[in-house]
């Protein structure tokens, strides 16, 4: 099975000239579903993970499908205002001025050892986001899985400090 | 284990006066979190389902974990403007004024039987528009999870035509 035969192409979202990659397709065909489970959790060794951290909204449902394969626990990085209780806030760059993305006080226990989901890697912006958060409530980071990369964001870049898989790459 | 000692009681969230009950600390235990996932499939049949619908954004690792349980696909339904491609929306009432849920025109094959999972179900008002939705673009629905059922506010008035589970009560 190819991904790239299965994730959906659409013109033009969210704005005009942007064509986004779909995962949804992915999502819902089974075999598929399994597939990048599958694919992803071989890049991850147990001794690596305590924690997986999923990125809103589609890194929610890659993070409950790993954590629960490693019989771990996952949290939840969200976007400004959306956590209940005390957060920590990281504010970051995207295209037109920033973007603040929150993860809970409470979150992880000093030291444990987090793998950040997330379905795409762009620019990387947001998963350096999630990364800082992460370490801001004394987590360690491991690594990043996605299901894409978009190479010419150079995504890579900005979270050069970390270990990173990408199952598909355009 | 009792799933009442491990949610949050968050108050004045999301505004004054409002208790919120948080699914976080459930989410990232790793006994609790596996407790709900086979405590929601323990009620649903697998004859009864085809595909799992999470509602955004806490209801997409829960319908993620069940697809992969039942070796399912899993869709996604969303806020207004989130999903790309060609969506059908319905607008439910909400506190003060209306809001729009969407569904990706494609997300199903005509007589799919959907069970439709989120974390909470307070009013119903978000749950019977992820009916509706799911109606629309030819699927059934069989029935809904949930970790979380707020009696007081009588949503399961506003899903009585189906059928529904939630594993704690308040």
């Amino acid at each position: 099975m190819n991904l790239k035969d299965i994730i959906a192409e659409i013109p033009d979202f969210p704005k005009k000239g942007i064509l986004f990659r779909d995962i949804s397709p992915v999502l819902r065909d089974p075999a598929a579903l399994s597939l990048v489970v599958d694919e992803l959790a071989k890049v991850i060794h147990p001794s690596e993970v305590d924690v997986f951290a999923g990125i809103e909204s589609r890194g929610f449902p890659l993070a409950c499908a790993l954590a629960l394969r490693y019989n771990k626990g996952m949290i939840m990085i969200r976007k400004q205002g959306k956590l209940p209780g005390v957060t920590h806030k990281v504010s970051y760059n995207i295209e037109y001025g920033t973007a603040v993305m929150e993860i809970q006080a409470n979150a992880l226990k000093k030291g444990q050892k987090v793998y950040i989901c997330d379905d795409l890697l762009a620019t990387g912006g947001t998963a350096k986001a999630a990364a800082k958060l992460v370490e801001k409530v004394g987590g360690q980071v491991s690594g990043f899985v996605f299901i894409i990369e978009l190479t010419d964001l150079k995504g890579s870049k900005a979270i050069k400090d970390y270990k990173y898989n990408a199952l598909v790459k355009y």
